[in-house]
C-alpha cells in the first residue's frame, strides 16, 4: 500500500531504476558460492537443498516477526516495513535477511497492487516477482491439477477405491482470478469423457499443496505430507488420500524445484528470500519454513512477516509454523498507522485526511489487543508507526504517548519514502529487544487438547471472544475428525481479517461477542484443521476494470501497467 | 521411440550419466557470451531477444528438415534422428545445431514416452526438458486462461461487446491429460459467480497462443497476432477479438520470457534449441520460428524436425512456417524403418519381428509418396533408414536397392545405439546435397487461391486424393471466412497422421480416395485456417495405468519413472 504523495516516483519506476547487484554477489554476502545456487537469470536464484546438510548444525540468528493491527482498507504497509526493517538493520551494522511470501498473479491481474513492498522498500526484480518468478506457483498448479486428473481417471476406470463422486473434496486450481470457474460441472459429453460431477477451481494460493510446500522440512517430508492429503471420501464415507491413489511421487517430482527457496534482493541489496505464499485464511499465510530456516542459518537477523493482523497471521505463524519447524522468534513488530487506527475508531475512509485525535484514541484498543496477544505468546513487541504524509504531529505524538504510558516500545518509521534510512530507529529498538533475550514462546493451546478447547483458546486469548458456537455441520465434522484421528492437529482459523470477531463491521476491540464456527475442513497433508467462521472466497473474481487491461510490454521488453 | 535391445541402458540412465557442459560453454560454441543469455540453472538458458539486432544481417547457415513416412505404432525415431544427425554433422566437421519442439507434460504423465530423442541421441537435461523446463508452457497456460477470465468477466459486467455466451470459441487450457475437463459448464452457483455457459479445456499445446508463439517474428508481432485472435462472436455473429477486449498487452507481457528461445545441448554437447511445441494437427507442429532463425544465424547447419509424416509436418513446415518466416530449407531427411514400412505393407504390430520382404515391398509406396511430395516442394531428399536390432540384412538391402533404382539418396543410421557415430553416413549425404545447392522451394498453393482450391492442392499433390468433399458446416464456415476476409490465410490441415487419407486404417499409399473436410476453424492470430477432416481430440485422457503413478523423486532429488 502506498501513501499518496507526489514526491516519490511510482513503485515500478523505483524498481526499474534499482541498482541491483548480480544475485551471485547477494549470495556471497550470505557466504554462498555459485555451486549452492540455481540461477534464474541474473537477479534470481534458487538455493540448492543439499546445502542444508552443511548448515543444519549452525546456530540460528535472531528471528523478527512483523505483524500488524487488524487491517483496514487504509493500508498498513506490513510488507513495506518488513523490507525496510531488513534494510535498516543492515544500515545499523547487522547482517539481516528478509523472508517474504511470493505474490499471487491472479490478484495482480485484477486490482492494481502487489506484494513486493512499496516505495523505497521493495524486493526486486519486481516485475519478475509479480509475474512468473521462478515458476513455483505454476508447479503447484500443475501438481494440484495432476492429482485431480488422476482422481477423475480413477473413477472413469474401475474406481477400485470406491470414491463417491459426490464427495470429491479436491478441486482444481489456477493462479488467476476467475469467478466463472468457482462452480462448474465436469465430465460432461458422454461416456468417453468421464463421469459428470460438480467441481470447481480455487486460486493456486488456496491449494493445500501450497500450505504443504510452506511447512515441509525437506523433500521427503513434502512427499509424505502430500500422501496424507484427503482428496475424497468413499461411498462408506472413509477418507481417500493421495497415497491411496499412489500419486504422491509424481506430485513431489513436480515440486522438486519449487521447494528450493528463492533468493532475490531489496532495493538496498539486502538479501531476500521470497518463497511460497499460502492463503492467510484457509491456510497459515507465511512464507516457506525452508526459506526461514535457511535465512536463520545464514544471517544474524531474519525479518519475516505473517499475513493479515496479529490475530490471524502472527497466531498461525506461532501456533502452526513455529511449532512445526521449531522456530524461536525473538521480537514481534506490530505495524500500525494513524489512518488505520482512525478507521478502527470509527472514521470513514474518505475522511481519513482530516486530523481526528478522538477517533485515533478510540481506535487504539485494537492495537492494545494485539499487544496483549504477543504477551500471551511470550514475545517482546515493538509498535512500528508507519508514517503517512497526511499524519499530523499531534496524531503521531498521541500514539507514542499512549505506548509510553503502557511501557510499550514504539518507533516512528518512514520506510516507504526513505527506505532503510527511515527505519533505523525501529531497527535499533528491535536489536535492543532481541539482545535482551526475553522472548519465551509458549503456544496458545497444546496439540492434545480437544478440538473445541483449542478453538476456544484462540477465540478467548487472541480474539477476546466470550464464547464459541458451532453449526450442526461443524459439530458433525468435529466428530468425524475425532473418528479419523485428526484431532491432534493444530487449528487454522479462517476468519475475516477486518475484525477481531467474525463480523467484519466490528472494528476496534470488540468484546463479549460470540465466534461462530460454521465448518471444519481437514487439511491433513498440511497438518491442520481449518475452522471456518464465515464464507471464505477461495477463487477471487476480476473487478469491473481489471488491471490486466492496462498492462503492456513494448518491443524492448519494457513492462507497463504492472503497478 | 526405442528399439528393444538389452545392450543399451534406458534413456533416463543415459541422460543422467551424460557429460553435460555448462550451458555457458555451449553458448560460447555459438559465439555467444553470458550477456546474451538468461541462465536457468547450469544447463539451460534463454537467448536474449536483443541479440537479434546484431545477428539479423548475417547470412543463414544450411537448413535441414527431418520428416518421416506416415507414422505407425512401430515408431520411426524422427526426433532421435534429428538429434543424432546434429551430433553426426559435428563429428564430420560441420558446426551444427538442433532445433526441436518442447515436450508437453500431459502426455508424459499419461503414456510412458517423451520428446527429447532416445538412446545416445537425446537432448539434456532430459528431466527438466520433460517437466517444467523454463516455464514456457506454464506462461502460455496462464496467458490463455487470463484471456478466458477476461471474457467471462466482460460478460458478467456490462457485456458492452455484446458477446453471445453460446458462441465463445476461446476455451481454457491446462498442460495435462484430463478428459473430465473436455466438456464442462462454467459460471454456475448464482449471479455472483458469472453467467453459466458451456466450456471446456484443451491441452496447452493446442492453444492458439502456442501456435502464435511459434510463428511470431518478435515481441511486437506476437502482440499483434494475439490481438487478432477471434475469441467469440457477437449476437450479430460478427467476430470478437482479443484486441476488442484490450487484453493483448497483458497476454504479451505474460509471454515476454516464453518467447525467448531455450538453449540446451545433446548428449554429445551439440547445441540444441528446444522451443515451443504446437499440436501437429490443429496447428503446424514445429518449434518456434525464432529458435530456427537464431540457429540459422549462429550455425553452419541447423537440423530441425516437423511433426508426424511429411504429408502433415513437412507440408506445414514449408507452406506455413517457411512461408511466414522466409525460411529456405536446403535438404529434407525422410526417416523410415523396416518395421514401419512392413506395417504399411500390412503386417500387424505383433508380427514385426518376423522377416517379411513381401510386406516391406508393399509398404515402400508410402515412402515413395513422401519422396514425391518433397519433389513437389523442390527439395532434395535423403532417406534415413533408422536401423532396429530386429532388422535383417535382406530387409535393409531391399530398401537400399529400391532407393538406388529410383536414384534416391539413402543412408543407414544407427543413431539410437551409437549416437552421432551412427549417423555419419547420413551427415555426409546431407552435406553433399546441401552443398549441391539444388533446393528450390515452391509452395503447394498460393495464398491468394480460394480456400477450396488451396485445400484441393494439398489433398491432390501431397495426399494423393482424387477429390475433396465438404460438410454443410464446412461450406458455411468457408463462406464466413470469406466474408470476414480470412480467405488469404494458409491452410493448416488437421488429418489423421496414420494414413495419407483421412481414414487411419488406409495404410501404404492409398489412391483414388475422397478427403472429407468436416469443419473450418479460423486461427486468425496464428495466421491460418484449420481444415478438420476428422474429430481431433484436443484434450487427451489418461490411460488405465498412468505413467504418473510410477514417477518419484528421492530425498536427494533423483528422478524415477519419468522414462
Amino acid at each position: 500500500m502506498k501513501p499518496n504523495t507526489h514526491t516519490v516516483p511510482s513503485d515500478i519506476e523505483i524498481a526499474q531504476n534499482a541498482k541491483k547487484k548480480p544475485i551471485r554477489d547477494i549470495a556471497s554476502q550470505l557466504g554462498l558460492n555459485e555451486e549452492d545456487l540455481e540461477l534464474y537469470g541474473k537477479y534470481k536464484a534458487k538455493i540448492n537443498l543439499k546445502l542444508w546438510d552443511q548448515l543444519k548444525t549452525r546456530t540460528d540468528g535472531k528471528l523478527v516477526l512483523v505483524t500488524a493491527i487488524s487491517p483496514t482498507p487504509a493500508g498498513e504497509g506490513k510488507s513495506t516495513v518488513t523490507v525496510g526493517l531488513g534494510q535498516a538493520l543492515n544500515r545499523v551494522g547487522k547482517q539481516a535477511t528478509v523472508c517474504l511470501r511470493e505474490p499471487s498473479l491472479g490478484p495482480n491481474m485484477g486490482i492494481k497492487g502487489g506484494a513486493a513492498g512499496g516505495g523505497y522498500s521493495q524486493v526486486v526484480p519486481m516485475e519478475d516477482i509479480n509475474l512468473h518468478f521462478t515458476g513455483d506457483f505454476h508447479a503447484i498448479t500443475t501438481a494440484h491439477n495432476a492429482i485431480a486428473a488422476l482422481i477423475d481417471n480413477h473413477i472413469h476406470r474401475d474406481n477400485e477405491l470406491q470414491i463417491d463422486p459426490r464427495r470429491i473434496v479436491w478441486k482444481r486450481v489456477l493462479d488467476l482470478n476467475d469467478r466463472a470457474l468457482r462452480h462448474i460441472v465436469v465430465g460432461l459429453g458422454g461416456p468417453a469423457h468421464g463421469l459428470p460431477h460438480e467441481g470447481g477451481f480455487d486460486i493456486t494460493v488456496a491449494s493445500e499443496l501450497m500450505a504443504i510446500l510452506c511447512l515441509a522440512q525437506d523433500l521427503e517430508d513434502l512427499k509424505e505430507r502430500i500422501g496424507r492429503i484427503v482428496v475424497a471420501y468413499r461411498y462408506d464415507q472413509s477418507p481417500v488420500t493421495v497415497a491411496d491413489l499412489g500419486a504422491q511421487g509424481a506430485a513431489a517430482l513436480l515440486l522438486k524445484d519449487a521447494i528450493q527457496p528463492n533468493l532475490v534482493q531489496t532495493l538496498e541489496n539486502t538479501p531476500a528470500f521470497v518463497h511460497g505464499g499460502p492463503f492467510a485464511n484457509i491456510a497459515h499465510g507465511c512464507n516457506s519454513l525452508m526459506a526461514t530456516r535457511f535465512s536463520l542459518k545464514l544471517s544474524e537477523y531474519t525479518v519475516t512477516e505473517a499475513g493479515f493482523g496479529a490475530d490471524l497471521g502472527a497466531e498461525k505463524f506461532l501456533d502452526i509454523k513455529s511449532r512445526t519447524g521449531g522456530l524461536q522468534p525473538d521480537v514481534a513488530v506490530i505495524v500500525a498507522t494513524v489512518r488505520a487506527l482512525k478507521m478502527h475508531g470509527g472514521v470513514a475512509k474518505e475522511d481519513l485526511k482530516t486530523p481526528n485525535l478522538t477517533a485515533l484514541r478510540q481506535g487504539l484498543p485494537n492495537l492494545e489487543r494485539h499487544l496483549d496477544t504477543m504477551k500471551e505468546f511470550g514475545l517482546p513487541a515493538v509498535v512500528s508507526i508507519n508514517r503517512f504524509p497526511t499524519d499530523t504531529e499531534e496524531e503521531l505524538n498521541l500514539i507514542q504517548a499512549w505506548c509510553q504510558e503502557r511501557g510499550v516500545s514504539c518507533a516512528l518509521t518512514e520506510i516507504w519514502e526513505k527506505g532503510g534510512a527511515g527505519g533505523e530507529n525501529l531497527a535499533r529498538e528491535v536489536i535492543r529487544l532481541a539482545e535482551e533475550g526475553k522472548a519465551d514462546l509458549h503456544f496458545i493451546y497444546d496439540l492434545d487438547q480437544p478440538i473445541r478447547s483449542k478453538i476456544a483458546a484462540i477465540a478467548q486469548k487472541v480474539y477476546g471472544a466470550a464464547q464459541v458456537e458451532y453449526s450442526p455441520e461443524a459439530e458433525k465434522q468435529i466428530a468425524q475428525c475425532e473418528k479419523n484421528g485428526w484431532d491432534q492437529l493444530p487449528i487454522c482459523m479462517a476468519k475475516t481479517q477486518y475484525s477481531l470477531s467474525d463480523d467484519p463491521s466490528l472494528l476496534g476491540r470488540p468484546e463479549g461477542f460470540t465466534l461462530h464456527v460454521r465448518e471444519i475442513r481437514p487439511s491433513v497433508g498440511a497438518g491442520f484443521l481449518v475452522a471456518l467462521t464465515g464464507n471464505m472466497l477461495t477463487m477471487p473474481g476480476l473487478p469491473k476494470k481489471p488491471a490486466a487491461l492496462g498492462m503492456d510490454v513494448d518491443k524492448e521488453g519494457r513492462v507497463y501497467g504492472l503497478f
